[in-house]
């Protein structure tokens, strides 16, 4: 119940970064560290807070005392906060260990999965195992109970492709399971040659990394860096300014956003965006996650998308004109969604490639992805590059998420995840629809005869901004530039782009 | 450069949690916050740096004006810190921008790169590619040009086993290339269950749960707690000691170490550390990395291996006494090492292991690994289990690592990576070798003529703990509880563990 002033102390930066030699000498001086400490808004608080918490505990005290056994040292010895402070700082060799309990982490485990339980964002795993010869059909835990998938992020149904799945079988045959060590050791090779040389291709960028997730990948951009966080509103300009316009212009700054916001389709203002990037100096760093393979003449995602005719004229070349996604630092994206595989990557700029490469750690220590992922995630970019989309992504909305969900699956054999807090805010829960190429007519129907579409839909479904266009969709892959099939793409060099 | 008060408001743990709208009320009540900051032995400081910075900075200044451009603005707004600090509260809306430039993103990225290039800790990645049928052969750039692989971590050869790449085709062609989602949406699946039980089982620990690596695993268990770290002597137990002992035994705390640390060979004191986390209120959070394949007479690891004979005796069953592994509250593996594919794990109770699966965000929002490489790690663990070791691993150190890497693969097609910072601090750069089953009589023979051998040993290599006793690798299959065979191990449930 100390925890209050020690959770405080614990990233109080002067506390930090003192030596407890140090604080024991600062505090000795007349107290003035803990005097000091009431003065700061933050550990001041702190104190103050401390005080209740030993009120309520000196009452709970003396209830427990009766009914503990003789042998169970009480811990009255901590009536004060500043009397713990001190004989922290003071006093170190005091041994608190014979006079207290240890801290209660089951307990504490418990409270805390209890709290999911409680406010229903506590997660039931379905046992759903997609069937690639029989798309978008899944089996449950026994092979005959059949399910339809509809919310799989397998968004083109790549994870069932012949091309891609022959590509990985040949490749384990060849080179074996695994990579067996990190990029730096024995674990570089010519399938990650490859496989970024693809990546820094398809997004037109001089270089590109992969990560063992677009979780690590963004972790290494953004988390990494321990830059000061503020937050935008959701595509909205004028409170991405307003926080900008807080800085000066030579403060450094990176605008993280998402293309494509999965849980309403929503489109991020990518122009604009980078307008004020130039603007205040910051650098832009777009994850495409969910929009790789979806976007775009050859899936290059939404920055592509919006200089649609210029890349489906350039092809696999490199247009001459300016373009939205050449104005973007780092674009990150994922190997596991579209593409049908698994894994992270960042393209940029060869140089910041190339310090990722050398300072990320969760790129650094690190054991490869395997050469046979490695090697289906190239056939399956280049496969989407050559090929226009059948059919976009629609996303659906609807309440009462988890009971729908789960009478779906029990009653029509379909499964839609219900999806809740954190990966969307709570009160917002959702049923997530993603339709691919392989839900036909017959298996939409199902969905739909089912009585879940236009349940629970908000009014904001209608207001999606759709990217193809009717004209788009009308192309065909012979509209696409022959030199897209089958390209020759130079490898980037061993070093991640740098020669 | 007014970096030094930015970065240091950026920790301030008030500063953080207070809006900018109540800090500019703050600041406005006469300059408050400022004489407070002042107060503060942190901001103290930095305010007192800025002084010195901006004094350079004028200087800086008044010459770069002589050579500037006319219509490039100056800078010297920002004459003090003190009006700088005031005007980002009061006056957030100043137009900072229009007079001074942006931060310098490429200049900073190419002086760390030089960096790196200057102390020789810049990494040039080989491109190596490990042959499966030619095992521990791997090719070059050009498939003719083959070398030796010295340094995988491929320590069981697994990577060319046939019964885990005959798994591995079987669930491609069943399943697909990838999970097609993250573990709560369409991603769960027989091989997550079947792979988190076998790990479970392996470790003798209620629940486990499957990351995209051991990185992220680690992540989840120890960054992602924000707790203050304290780092104790390479395993110092007094050194530890003392720092637990600075803490009250109700402090919420968790040991993390290494079984074996991978670039010495060194043995933690793991029963030793169970006493102390015992005695001073901790959890345990070892990490079996290295070990695991490797040690234990079922590959569980160093935890296994110290009740050796118990285990041995048990077989897949738990032991009825109690053994260190079981003391041990949290076991971090890989899946990438000697079981040959990719991924890391944890293991532990129940309670604990649901809570990584609802908080993590490293869990929870990556996609699930591909069911192929789940369904051929869970047979590697299998085959290992009832497989005693041949070889165990020897750890070898060399000066001069990237001279004589270098001119090993040059000359004598032998590939053994140099190691340098960040995996080992700077001046303990060094060649670690890692012979496998594979590497027979003859290949061992090439690498000791290339007179790699005795050069540059440091005397510590004589003083390594072996854990494999004689009598110990005299054991054969045989010896083995004949339970260990294809065991039938009961799946933990949904929720990794909770029913």
């Amino acid at each position: 119940m100390e925890s209050v002033i020690k959770v405080s102390m614990s990233v109080c930066p002067f506390v930090r970064s003192t030596s407890t030699q140090k604080l024991r000498q600062l505090s000795k001086n007349s107290g003035g560290l803990v005097q000091r400490a009431r003065q700061c808004p933050f550990m001041g608080n702190a104190i103050e807070k401390q005080e209740h918490v030993r009120n309520y505990s000196q009452a709970t005290e003396s209830r427990r005392a009766s009914v503990s056994s003789a042998n169970q040292p009480s811990s009255t010895t901590f009536a004060s906060p500043y009397r713990l402070q001190n004989e922290k700082l003071v006093n170190p060799e005091v041994d608190f260990n014979a006079r207290e309990d240890s801290f209660d982490f089951h307990g504490f485990l418990n409270d805390d999965l209890n709290k999911k339980r409680l406010d229903k964002s506590y997660r039931y795993f379905n046992n759903i195992n997609r069937l690639a010869k029989d798309f978008p059909k899944a089996h449950r835990s026994q092979e005959a109970e059949k399910v339809t998938v509809w919310c799989s992020n397998d968004y083109l149904g790549m994870g069932k492709n012949e091309v891609v799945l022959n590509e990985m079988k040949r490749t384990l045959d060849k080179y074996g399971s695994g990579a067996g060590g990190t990029r730096n050791i024995a674990g570089h090779n010519a399938q990650a040659i490859r496989l970024e040389s693809e990546l820094a291709a398809l997004h037109k960028h001089e270089a590109a990394l992969v990560f063992s997730s677009c979780f690590v990948a963004n972790d290494a951009g953004i988390r990494n860096s321990r830059a000061q966080k503020q937050i935008f509103k959701h595509n909205d300009l004028a409170d991405l300014e307003a926080n900008l316009a807080q800085h000066p212009k030579s403060t450094p700054k990176l605008i993280a956003f998402e293309a494509v916001y999965s849980m309403r389709g929503s489109i991020a203002p990518i122009e604009a965006i980078c307008d004020l990037a130039q603007k205040y100096g910051a650098l832009t760093f777009l994850d495409e996650v969910h929009a790789v393979g979806m976007y775009g003449p050859h899936g290059a995602g939404v920055a592509e998308h919006l200089d649609f005719d210029t890349y489906l004229k350039s092809g696999i070349n490199k247009p001459v004109t300016k373009t939205v996604m050449s104005r973007v630092d780092m674009i990150t994206g994922t190997l596991g969604k579209a593409y049908g595989c698994v894994g992270g990557y960042v393209t940029g700029k060869a140089n910041l490639i190339d310090w990722f490469r050398s300072y990320a750690p969760g790129f650094i220590f690190t054991t490869t992805l395997p050469p046979a992922i490695m090697a289906g995630a190239s056939s399956s970019i280049r496969y989407q590059r050559a090929t226009l989309k059948d059919l976009p992504v629609l996303v659906g909305n609807a309440a009462d998420a988890k009971r729908a969900s789960d009478l779906l699956l029990e009653k029509h054999d379909i499964y839609v995840q219900a999806i809740n807090f954190p990966t969307v805010p709570i009160g917002e829960e959702r049923l997530r629809i993603t339709p691919t190429p392989g839900h036909g007519k017959e298996i939409s129907n199902h969905l739909i005869e089912s009585g879940l579409c236009g349940v629970g839909q908000e009014e904001d479904t209608l207001k999606i901004q759709h990217l193809w266009t009717d004209e788009q969709l009308t192309l065909t892959d012979a509209d696409l530039n022959p030199n897209v099939i089958n390209p020759i793409i130079n490898p980037i060099g061993v070093s991640s782009g740098v020669a």
